[in-house]
Formats: C-alpha cells, sequence, structure tokens
C-alpha cells in the first residue's frame, strides 16, 4: 500500500520490498535506515512485560540489519503509551530498550514521547555500510546452498502454548519461554557474513521461515528446494506432546530472529568458518519454477506462502 | 523519562534536549536524525481528514530539521492503522505522506504498517550537515537579536474554535482552518539561514512560542526579552470576537511550524537578506537572570513556561 503510493526514489538503492531501506550519500557508502513497530495489542503476548516488549522492539530492529550486515550506529525510539501503564511499565520500558541497544552496540540518542490508546514502540535505526558488501534479498543463483543461523519453531511452538493451550506463561518449557520472551538478533552472524564475500542474498525470518524462503524466491528470481528442515528440539517435543505438526510449526510459525542466507558453492568453507558453527545448511537455490519445496522422506512437498499471523489477546 | 534511562552516548553530538539527534560519522559531517510520531486522539484536530493528517506528520517532522537547517535526505514512516479505518482512508494517508514529503524535496524510502487501537503515524527522517553549520538550541549570547519566520496565534485560535466554541470545521475563518488544517515547515528558510553563518540558536516553535522561548533560554543560559510579539491578524480577530486575550493565543498556542532564531547582532542584516524579508524581529537576548519576558504598554511581565496541551475528542 504505502509502496505503491510512494513509488521508489533514484536515491534509494535499497527501498520498500527488503528488509531495511539504504540511500547512496558518499561515494560507495550507504545509510542504511530502518523502521520497525511494536504494537501492544498485536506484537505482546501474553506474559511478556514491559521490558522485554521493549527489549523485542529493539531486537526486531536490529534482526533487519543483521540480515544486511550493518552494524547499528544509533537509533531513535518514538514511544505512544496508555494512559492505563504505571511509573512501573514505562521505566521497565526505558530499561528494556536500553538494554537492548546495549547488547547489540549502539546507542537510542533521540526519541519523542506521546499518549495513545494503545501501546506503540516505534524504533528507527540508522547505519552505515559499503555498498559493495551489503546483503540483499535479490542475489541468490542457481546452485547456491541455502543456509540458516539457527533452528526453527520454538517460538511457534511458544505461541501456540500460550495462545491456544493457555498455559501459563510460567509453566511454558524453557526453551520456549525464552525464544518468545526473550529473543536475540544475529547481528555478529550477520555482519562477519557480509564480511566474507560469501553471502549472494539474505534475509532475517522474522515473518517465519515459509514466508522468508518465499521472498528470497520472488527477490532473486530462484527456486528453492529444502532437504534438511532445521526444526528446534523444543519445537520437536512440544510437537510430539500436544498434537502439532513440528513442520508447520517450523515453517509457518514466526517471531524468530534467524538469518536465512544463500551461499556460493566455493566459498562455502569461508561462509561456515566466519559463522563459527552456526550456519545450517539447509537445501539448495534450483530454477525459479521449481518454486519453493521440502523434499522430506522421498517426496517433494510445496512450502506455502504463509506467514506467522499476528495474534490478539 | 527515556532522557535519563538512556543516557548520552560520546556518539551523539546532539542528543536529547534539541529539536533533533546528530551523530558524528565521516570528519566534520553529521549524520541527523529525527523521529516525531502523530496519535490521532491526540494530534488530530476535528474536521482533519487522513490526508492533512498524514502530510501533518510529515510537517511535524521536517520543521524540526529545519530548525537546524538541516534538508532531509530520505525518510522513514511506520503506520499503526485502526481496524475502522477505510481503504479510502489508508489511501489518503499513503497520499497525504506521499505529498509531504515531496513538497520539501526528500523521498520516503521505507516503512512498516501494523494495526493498532490508535492511529500512528511514526516518521523518521535523516538529513547530513557539516558540523560547523547546523543551528543548536544553545549558542544565543547576551546581546543577539531574537526574531521569528512567521507570526504566532492562528493555529491556536483555530484550535479554540474548533474545540471550545464548537465551531464547525468548515465555519473556520480561512486563515485559522489553513494554520490548523495545512500548516507549513520553514525548511527553505532555516537552511538558508544556517547558511549565513548569522545565527547563534535556533528552535522551531511546535510547542507554542513560549515554551519555545524557554528553552532557548535554558539551553542557551540566556534571558529573553520580547518586545515586539509577532501575533498574527487572524489570532487578533479571533481575540476580540470572542473574547479571548490575543496575546495568550500567541505565546501559548502550539502546533504552528515557525523558526525562533537568535542572532549575531552585526549579521542581521545577512540574515534578514536570505530570510527575503520573513524575519521578524521580536526582541534581544538578555542575562539569564531576567528569565523570559514581555515588555509590553510600559510595563515587563513573565512569559510563562506553558505549552500547547495535546487535546483530545
Amino acid at each position: 500500500m504505502l509502496e505503491e503510493a510512494l513509488g521508489s526514489s533514484r536515491r534509494a538503492v535499497v527501498g520498500f520490498g527488503d528488509d531495511v531501506s539504504a540511500v547512496r550519500f558518499h561515494r560507495g557508502k550507504l545509510a542504511v535506515l530502518k523502521t520497525d513497530m511494536l504494537v501492544g495489542s498485536t506484537d505482546v503476548p501474553p506474559g511478556m512485560d514491559m521490558w522485554h516488549a521493549a527489549r523485542k522492539a529493539v531486537v526486531a530492529n536490529v534482526s533487519d540489519l543483521a540480515a544486511k550486515g550493518v552494524q547499528p550506529y544509533a537509533g531513535l525510539v518514538a514511544l505512544g503509551l496508555p494512559a492505563r501503564l504505571t511509573r512501573r511499565d514505562v521505566s521497565q520500558i526505558a530499561d528494556g530498550l536500553s538494554a537492548g541497544a546495549r547488547e547489540y552496540g549502539f546507542p537510542l540518542v533521540g526519541g519523542d514521547t506521546n499518549e495513545s490508546k494503545d501501546l506503540v514502540i516505534s524504533i528507527a535505526l540508522f547505519g552505515l555500510i559499503d555498498e559493495e558488501r551489503i546483503m540483499l534479498r535479490s542475489g541468490a543463483k542457481i546452485g547456491d546452498i541455502v543456509a540458516t543461523t539457527g533452528e526453527f519453531g520454538s517460538a511457534g511452538a511458544g505461541l501456540h502454548a500460550l495462545l491456544d493451550r493457555k498455559i501459563l506463561p510460567n509453566k511454558l518449557p524453557k526453551a520456549l519461554a525464552e525464544a518468545v520472551y526473550h529473543p536475540n538478533a544475529d547481528l555478529t552472524l550477520g555482519v562477519r557474513l557480509a564480511g566474507s564475500g560469501a553471502v549472494t542474498a539474505s534475509i532475517d525470518s522474522s515473518d517465519g521461515l515459509a514466508w522468508s524462503l518465499h521472498e528470497l524466491s520472488k527477490m532473486s528470481g530462484i527456486g528453492i528446494r529444502v532437504s534438511d528442515l532445521p526444526i528446534s528440539k523444543a519445537a520437536m517435543r512440544f510437537a510430539v506432546r500436544n498434537g502439532y505438526d513440528a513442520r508447520d510449526l517450523a515453517l509457518y510459525g514466526g517471531e524468530e530472529y534467524r538469518l536465512i542466507v544463500t551461499v556460493k558453492r566455493g566459498l562455502l568453507r569461508k561462509a561456515r568458518d566466519v559463522a563459527r558453527g552456526r550456519l545450517k545448511e539447509i537445501g539448495v537455490v534450483t530454477k525459479r519454477s521449481d518454486g519453493v519445496r521440502l523434499f522430506s522422506g522421498g517426496r517433494e512437498i510445496k512450502i506455502r506462502m504463509k506467514g506467522w499471523e499476528h495474534f490478539r489477546h
């Protein structure tokens, strides 16, 4: 919607449709800009306190820069605070923002505080990168290896546990609680991978693994064949015990901040080295007409373009 | 609140407490960052359509850069949209954003759309300026001339007409309607004034003339003596006809996007020249202990540190 009305600008080297936007401002240098808004009624799961909500808002923004290989240089935060929040809530928000920014090594240098009916934490990040170094959603080539920086399904399992099964937050298995309440962005990994020169395309997985694979497919004009679905142990355990499909949790869950990258086959070793054991090869890039498919138990299944649906409560 | 928790960073040349934030990133060059959030329940007066609300969100952000002398280079927009908005409302928002950005000569290069209970339009702007050229709230010196880029009171009068007197939006006098629904930022003027080297301190007046004078006083450690209060004709007419104090409308109204600057006495002519008739001298900078005072009809009156209170409806 925004994309159509605002059109594209020659100044924007990267515009709508990628994880971040970027403008050229100095020979070979890009200013990278990102904004992502956390809304209380749709982005804060039951049992999450204000400290963790604020930190999550930081993580969601950082993860998009991580996927492009960009270290945040400075950030801004605009808050919409419902009148019902206590002084303690507000101070938790400030502390959670501060903790998140410190974790990822950048200062929050300005902001704007407002009253609003919904809790809104809108963060904007600014970073700098050499144009030749930035990793985009486009760029994957047939034959490249598809890899992720971790496993999937824990956050989805945690959210299903809280929302469908009404499990109390403090009864959640530790790995699921961690995934839901205290997610982490792969910033160091993203910056290192960008530096390796081995990555041809990259995206963050916050809208879900399936959605992100489809985005890579669309923006790079390629197909993807997944042969080794990276499902977390915690998600598998939850699926078995509660009658869920673990593959669906990994593919169509969301709110997980891993990176999905495509790597030049000849530089796979280099990418593995810089990732220090964190890179999981999950498949290969194929031709566009193949679509996005999962090869499992001798059968090929189409991966749907379905993302994580925000929850309401 | 945010300011205390987030503290200050050595990277921030300009941090909380000024109209924008700025970080040094290249010898002598500042990256200027600003975020300002428009909230439906507090920032959108009765009778304002979505197109004008979105444009106003742009103007509010641009005005802060204007006060620092910074041309926006690119912007981002994060939206929180209530479910009740129609397709037409949403398209008006996109068009209003687009029109505002075009007016001030920069592209909106990215964004984030969310559902929320309150309408939220959170804009972040990015600009570049030479460190020696930026105009800050600090820097005013005793003896400097205090000047504004326009008159005050029309927006305040318009809001009182709508909110207290329940005048229908289409019955509002034209000058008041224009001030409320279609405000403008003094971007070209701000950039020219920064280039003149004549300005020692500058602030935008969106929180009201009185509030802004007090901010200059605080940040520059000076007093201000206003001898010629710049009240708009439309505000005077409204005050006389409806029993308001025109001075109060000019001093304590708000939502007006003029610049208030202090100018070196010896360079006043230069500042006047670049401003091409738009600079109104309203007073002089005095010593801190004098406070912020209005000299009127042979008497001195203390100007209160009172800003525009957001409206609710």
